[in-house]
């Protein structure tokens, strides 16, 4: 059987965040899969708002259709999954979203799903988006950091808050399982498991999950 | 006090859709008000699946920021509203799209509402946006005319067709308002709405009513 | 074309609430529509409960036989709609209701709507609503003044027990637009917008809009 | 313990609608109840509309206020349960209506629930009450027997058409449990579930037995 | 008519709890129904997990074949409702559960229910199970009293903290109708009601008259 | 890293179903998994009924309780998940159901999913559990094969009944993605996808998949 190659982008211009993307994906470069994360380097200079993820669709695209022939699925490395429905119309082959298979990995391990979104703008997109999937019901609470962009920059700082907002999510939502709104944050998670007690999804890791269970199975 | 400009976009590229969305217009245009109709002339050429609706958000997005100094409404004229609530970001004017508008002023006409699509790949599309936008409980039905391209350009043909389709969801689905999910049929309206014996919402128009009532307001 | 004729009805018998809704239409005056606002002098004084909601439809039903040779649309001028749907039975024109346009107006500008009541006891009677609509998802929470009858007098004081509330369904329920859940409040919709900093819906209004929208159609 | 009394309410003025209400009401009479079956002799002649369902309500208060002292429950003995949560305003005592007690009643019996109703005008209006009650989901279908009222008198013929259309709820609407969605044809109850081979809830009967079972608790 | 027999059975193996559920009874013991209460001695001691609500299945059915011969109405007495469905497919006779009946009840009754759970841990199965009830939108809360079970023995204590739930219940939450998440608490009830200001459903009670009201119709 | 352990167990006493759920497996058996598939040999002879499914929790709890040292996931391999979540309260390690995960899975395919069921009896079941999960929005439809178990063994005659259901789920209710509901089809999936046109989800496979996607993840 031939290396299935799953190629993950990320729709904002930012290397550090692919740097992170990248780094979530290291737990499973054991297997037999080739994993390949991509910057969209003409896609917006990060995505906070509804505009900056709609622009960042017709770039990304682009970069879909030159990779197609090369990729056996494709990862759409942005919480608010931009275009993937759309994407899914240009190529063949699977197009999974982080956004959405973290809420599906979410759903197999707990009742009520609490999300930490890093700014309160991007909460009625989620909304939107949640309901579209059909799945709000499963979803608890979601609560933004609210951090200053500066103090983002802080990785202790931003922990902390992390930490101070999944508490909440659980003592006062009811969460049972928390999922982390945004990519590139995969360094925390067993950090935030442990000072949370719930389990935490990280959505790179739930999507890879999910592509390398549908490339993995042999023909 | 200054006569409120209303600026319609086409966002495919598509010129006879954009004379058929003035064509929808043209009963307001005796109000104190000024409309536009414009092509995104780098638009796709038609909208039927979600990558098309999607890559007509970019170059609809450069339209609206050149026209925004001169505009106090901007009415998205695709039934998918793509791009609706990005728009909204962008600029600091109302922006409305024709399909929210229709299915809220349907809402506000009856009890259960029937959708008819030109293409089945359609539904799909506006299947998640009703969910999106909350109201998919009040969507009885959707279906489509399901006709060759080619036999859609036969308005007559189209009609008939289309009054079949408005049939069965009037008597198989139990609709009491029909919507004609697509921009630029306004013509077919009237005879439509005569030949099912239901109320029509045409989503342009819609829109446009929906614009005029929020602009007419004097401050 | 002739000028097309709305009728607002008040359904209880308050003339100082009559008033305040007819400085709602007021904005409105300069266009080609003829404008009335009726008392139904045999309704309840004052609608608190279900009970006097319903009290109300009976005389309003007359009223509105009384007027429909000289109306062109009516408007249900409760933030509960009274009758709303029976009332559609009984004429042939349109029948809007301040409560359901509120709704869909707000609808239309953002994603989760905060509802101001008057009196708690009205919260369950709305909620029935909301759902009765299909949209209660899109009801991010709804507060109540509860404030003396007395002290409701005192403009001022009911304002700063408005903006509180206001303000708390924007920052502890998440709402990015908010709807006076009440007729007769428009004098204050400005003022509300300014210090909560939130597009406000005044029922009246919406309904005038969309009465305004649907009537100046030119056949 | 005193013998309670309960009075169900026909809120139109036909008395052979209430007494095929006592009808059945007749099964209960062994227990320590006291039963009145009264008709709301100012409420309409009949109720198909929305409208008709509303103008009930005022004289059917009227009743009730005049009843209230010798009565501990009331039954609101039409389907659509006109005026429920109002009346509930009015008295102290326990107001059941037959519509809502069916409903809960068939919820503890199976999961899809399927409703007959006479006309196929009460169909909007049951729905947007189902979903009032927050119970849509558990409808599966509901569906009208549209008899003209002159082939109704014919209890044969009604039957006949009630069985067809319980068969279909059944076998294309998956309905595992049947309402008749009328007062007054618990005559027809047992040959419809043996017709139909499905359980049959008698709206009158399942407020009656909810009733019951309310008021016999000893303090 | 004989006298029809009802048997509910506590599926936790705790006698107290079967003398609880009894003295629930007692209040409709002068009907002309012979109640019998028996604790399943195979089940688990006690029901907190869903582990445990599954466990105690397979030892009620044992139970319920061997009594359905002198059984016309079964009553699960358990809150979580245990193999509900299941064991209405293995006896004719109709079976009820103490959890399904006190949400239906409560329905009834007003528009916002309010649960009080003994243990957190409960609630997330509570939650699955009002929406496979397709009844979630009616619930506006569950809390949890989360006292250590020693304390739990304490009855002063047990109702002081079951006082101060339900009153968050009604003032936070908006409930105006509480449940008792729990067997064995029909002692409380009254108290908690005057206590509280809100209707309180007891949920033994709510099934049993539920019960009653069904086999109390004479053929 | 050690080799990660999969059990896999088939919760009826029946082993040509648990070679079966065997023969779905083997397309994984190339990755660093071990792979056990066990037959519930206490448990009941074929799983139909709601009853057969509880039934089938007590026997299959204690095998889990009998493997958990060596196991580091479990799938419960039937389409309805009995016990699921209480398994989850009793062992440490992830507990998959293959319903579930087939129902996530399609989740992340298409919009509209329809479900082909065995039995009729089994469809009210699983719709109670899809809304218990919160995606009932998502299922189009559920239709059986309604065989006679005699046919069941003639597998061409099985797949061609299959094959007629969903085309009907396919063209009559708008399904896109296709569920077969029940284990140990596996050997049909590919034609039934060619005969269709959809892709098709077979349960125990996405179970794996998913399964396999957490536990390949290196610590």
């Amino acid at each position: 059987m031939p290396i299935a190659r799953i190629t993950l982008v990320n729709p904002n211009s930012l290397t550090p965040v692919t740097e992170a993307v990248a780094r979530a994906v290291a737990p499973f470069d054991h297997l037999p899969l080739a994993f390949r994360c991509l910057t969209s380097t003409d896609g917006p200079a990060g995505i906070q708002t509804q505009a900056e993820a709609d622009a960042s669709i017709a770039p990304m695209a682009r970069l879909f259709l030159q990779e197609a022939d090369t990729t056996d699925a494709f990862v759409v490395a942005c919480f608010s999954d931009p275009g993937l429905h759309g994407l899914r119309d240009l190529v063949r082959v699977p197009v999974l979203g982080i956004g959405e298979c973290s809420v599906l990995t979410a759903m197999s391990m707990a009742t009520r799903i609490g999300v930490i979104a890093i700014a309160g703008a991007a909460i009625p997109r989620h909304l939107r988006y949640f309901r579209a999937m059909g799945v709000a019901d499963r979803i608890c609470g979601e609560l933004a950091l609210d951090m200053k962009v500066s103090d983002l920059a802080d990785a202790e700082l931003a922990f902390q808050r992390m930490t101070t907002v999944g508490k909440t999510l659980r003592d006062v939502h009811g969460a049972d399982v928390l999922i982390m709104g945004c990519a590139g944050m995969a360094d925390l998670r067993d950090r935030l498991e442990d000072a949370c007690g719930l389990p935490v999804v990280e959505p790179t890791q739930a999507a890879v999950a999910m592509a390398a269970g549908r490339l993995l199975r042999r023909p």
